[in-house]
């Protein structure tokens, strides 16, 4: 298999397809391709129909978009999707819910693993969403579909990678959310593939001047 | 078995999810709730916990979006995904492609079946997603990853769902791809639960002057 992801520094779409191959225990090869410069969407386009990174290319079968990469994987390694039906049915219900939406989070509180933006990018929209993503995570962990641990559904699944950029987000803009929530971001970040994946970040080098929005 | 959905004129998300379980030959009640009016958040939020459309409620489990939903219906009835695993993959890409890309089309050719608005809405991002859109068709249809058929996998699958409402918005901003994506609208379009729905969107009264955007 092989993966074609952009910088990981920024690219939240890339990141949710690496960690769940990771999580699931693929072995794969990785293929990055740093954005907005000249030439790389040609790159892409060489690997992926969209235009677009993430792309799985496992034995010549181009797969991309992160959710269906998710889904994927999880028809060869099972532990990806929680085991019950229900809650299955809502993880992929969290997962596609920010797979569609939290614009307004996404355009001012665009992924940026390096900067310390702590204060910036709040406005009511982006609160909303905020507060929409804890009230998930609390829900997942304790209440309505969860089924317990230290992930929104026990072990690690396709809806902890949907929600893994968000993760980066909260440090990087200073959202400390309270309580399941917050406990839930601390484990997150300590996750060794998130530490693994964010150390390859901060050692990157290109910027991507349109996506540093606070200097 | 209840699904929640929004205006059939307007409510392009509504229709993925009504038609992927007229598809698979559910049993559903229909709970429509006009969007944009006065409590009309309050009653979805009463039935959907992201306060949005479509929410099918199965025995009491919520399960909100269209992808979502869509995964459950086929876990229950397999003929909604294709068989083959690597034309699965490839109609899950282009659902989820469709699912959280295509922004320019989605604001300038917002879906309103009531109306026509031939010749409306073009900008070149705009064009750009329709180009993209009928290479999908064409690919699916006749190409890569493709089965054969009428459908884009064969028979009517969730692919064909997400894409529903793409081809109202075809016809009613006067977007006529040739060849085989032009077939493949022509079928969409003659399909006897697109005529359903279209014809209960022309019943409808109610009126989202933001989305009404010519005229």
């Amino acid at each position: 298999m092989k993966l074609i992801i952009g910088n990981k520094n920024y690219s939240s779409w890339s990141l949710r397809a690496w960690i769940a191959a990771r999580a699931g225990g693929f072995t794969f090869e990785e293929i990055r391709i740093p954005l907005f410069i000249p030439g790389s969407r040609e790159r892409i386009l060489s690997h992926s129909p969209s235009g677009k990174v993430p792309c799985l290319i496992d034995h010549g079968l181009a797969v991309w978009d992160s959710l269906a990469i998710g889904e994927y994987l999880a028809e060869k390694t099972p532990q990806l999707l929680p085991q019950d039906a229900a809650a299955r049915a809502t993880a992929r219900a969290v997962t596609a819910e920010m797979h569609s939406g939290f614009q307004n989070l996404r355009s001012k509180m665009p992924m940026n693993i390096r900067k310390d933006y702590a204060g910036h990018g709040h406005t009511p929209e982006v609160d909303a969403d905020i507060a929409r993503i804890t009230a998930i995570w609390k829900d997942c962990r304790s209440g309505a579909g969860g089924v317990g641990g230290d992930y929104l559904f026990g072990g690690f699944s396709l809806a902890d990678a949907a929600f893994a950029p968000v993760c980066f987000r909260f440090r990087t803009y200073g959202v400390k959310p309270e309580g399941t929530a917050g406990e839930y971001l601390a484990t997150m970040l300590a996750n060794p593939w998130m530490k693994e994946w964010e150390t390859a970040a901060l050692a990157e080098t290109e910027s991507i001047p349109s996506e540093d929005l606070y200097g």
